[in-house]
């Protein structure tokens, strides 16, 4: 494949350095979430100074709005949304078998109403990378089909199994030019069927890997646990993603079990309601307790927001209803979790991963997990 | 007063330099307007490199939430909310008496219900003062009682009578180190008695005048013509503030007649709905002719939003209800007017004045008013 370097492994984690048209990527990784070509309140500039490397965008909302061939026509998604950085789409997958208006599925593709007005749209895995090609993403995700929690065994098999046919069915569309394609294992929420999947997956010419459906309502503690085997059963030489998979100590625990990239829309989301990340937990900068704080939201935080502003000016900016709250708490979460992972990142191969992990576990509260 | 240099005129026109406790301000200037404390949408960052030099507080708003004594102890408005250039506060006289709530008006002060819990709260002139000396504000203006459109001769006259008695208690009070106190002239929509607030006002020490009770509902030669016979009655030597009136044209038609300063929150209003500013009108970007308009907002313009994205993806951020729409048309809006009043003032003194507001007012296909 030659786009994935691996430099350094510890205790499960792995350090690398992943390819793609619009520069390298140190991984781990975190890749802040871009729904609909932007990332929630911000410039690509802040993007860009937060550190991020890589964004995520959706096939699915920017196929409906504003359409992959405008996008196309516009130059690509990379120059429509100013972003210069790497740019993973996903395939829309997800989705569309989280839509209340999913019409049918076949083996052909899926079939579903658009939520934004109802017209009848139609998902194939060759209609998928035909959208990916025309946004112009550094990397495409495989069109899969995930199943909800709980989901018995033949369900879990039967999608497993279509979703392996569309992988190879993905494999045989062309990319962008410089484009690379991932696969997306399933199985369930069982071990063995996520191991297969893994193995039937590896067998295949893709750039990398994405881990789908986790983190949809199972326990946490099985979460981890197929996140395990499964990342067990993966080809060391391709680069990993856990799809969707979202608080900071859930990258911390996929980290320590070889994940190498992960989303998350937890930062920006919980952002607009008055939130903050931190290193001690997380914070609802709208408690009175803040409102004659003259601290900085963090204190250790070398981000804009830190820099610049007070708790007490953050919590009148929330409760006054004022975007500027959003998009300065938006930038402190995305650095804090940009911060974090560097530091881990830094620690893997140098004999200190295990530590900061045990330290990390132990700030957190969190008993180390299989 | 010293504080004011009037360093050239042309055809009823001024050009100045106003020295706050933040810096010279270069006048005529447009004040951008932050309400709660933010330029909404923008970070002071943001405000700076529109070119703004002052903005608006508001003396209503922010004594409500979060609270001037509060702001106080955390350093100034300045301070709160990061901004280091000039603050003029108003008094909250525009506010209350527009408020559902007035419970009523005495010489002593106005007694209302706050629009955020209902509950009964007092301005006075002494109280206003006191308030804007806590924020900490470059400019405080006097508490006044505006009058609606339209007003009767008595009516008109009491509210002036008791805004003259307020302003005099005004400057009974002590102001912030630096700070300037700008009183306000009504009388509602009589010629004779905006002359005679003008002139009652100017025998008193104030630093400059805000022009008062204008745009709430007079046709707009009417008040274009009250504004001809106010200014005509003022102080030379001192600034003069139109206050909340505003489009691009009212302010070539306010510095035609001698206006120093004034504020406006149309930029920012319209651009959270998709509209902006330019030299040939406003344009909506929900518009469908701009699906595919691969071109900058406005062709001419060198702010941050045009220099970077195009007409077809600010029209999808407005489309998707995505923030950033708000904030690139917040700040193409704030940048295109404080272009607009740069030019204007370079041009006065120099000769070029008259042709430029004749060319201006062709383009916008005004009669040049009284």
């Amino acid at each position: 494949m030659g786009t994935f370097e691996l430099l350094a492994q510890e205790a499960g984690a792995r350090r690398g350095r992943l390819h793609l048209a619009h520069g390298a990527v140190e991984t781990p990784a975190f890749m802040p979430v871009g729904t609909q070509g932007t990332v929630k309140a911000l410039t690509p500039d802040e993007v860009r100074q937060v550190g991020a490397q890589v964004l995520l965008g959706n096939t699915y909302h920017l196929a409906l709005r504003p359409g992959a061939a405008r996008i196309a026509a516009l130059g690509g998604l990379h120059r429509f949304m100013g972003w210069d950085g790497g740019i993973l789409t996903d395939s829309g997958g997800f989705q569309v078998f989280s839509l209340d208006h999913l019409v049918r599925v076949t083996d052909e593709g899926a079939t579903f109403r658009s939520h934004l007005d109802g017209s009848e749209q139609r998902f194939t895995p060759e209609s998928v990378m035909t959208i990916q090609r025309q946004l112009g993403s550094d990397i495409a995700m495989a069109f899969d089909q995930p199943v909800g929690w709980p989901a018995t065994d033949a369900v879990a098999r039967a999608a497993m199994d279509r979703t392996h046919a569309w992988a190879r069915r993905c494999l045989e569309s062309e990319p962008a030019p410089g484009q690379l394609r991932f696969g997306i294992v399933q199985g369930g929420f069982d071990a063995a069927l996520r191991r297969e999947s893994a193995q039937a997956l590896a067998a295949l010419p893709f750039d990398g890997f994405g881990i789908g459906g986790l983190s949809v309502g199972e326990p946490k503690a099985l979460t981890y646990a197929l996140l395990s085997a499964q990342a067990a059963a993966m080809p060391v030489d391709r680069p990993r993603y856990l799809m969707g998979v979202g608080t900071p100590a859930d990258f911390v625990e996929a980290i320590a079990r070889g994940v190498d990239l992960f989303d998350c829309v937890l930062p920006t989301r919980i952002a607009r309601n008055g939130s903050i990340l931190t290193r001690g937990g997380r914070l609802n900068l709208r408690n009175r307790q803040f409102l004659d704080d003259a601290g900085p939201p963090e204190e250790s935080c070398d981000c804009y927001t830190c820099a610049r502003f007070t708790r007490a000016y953050l919590r009148h900016l929330f409760m006054a209803g004022e975007i500027l709250g959003h998009r300065l708490a938006s930038i402190h979460n995305l650095r804090m979790l940009v911060r974090l992972v560097d530091q881990i990142r830094d620690a893997i191969g140098t004999g200190r991963f295990s530590a900061l992990i045990g330290a990390l576990r132990q700030e957190w509260a969190m008993a180390p997990l299989p």
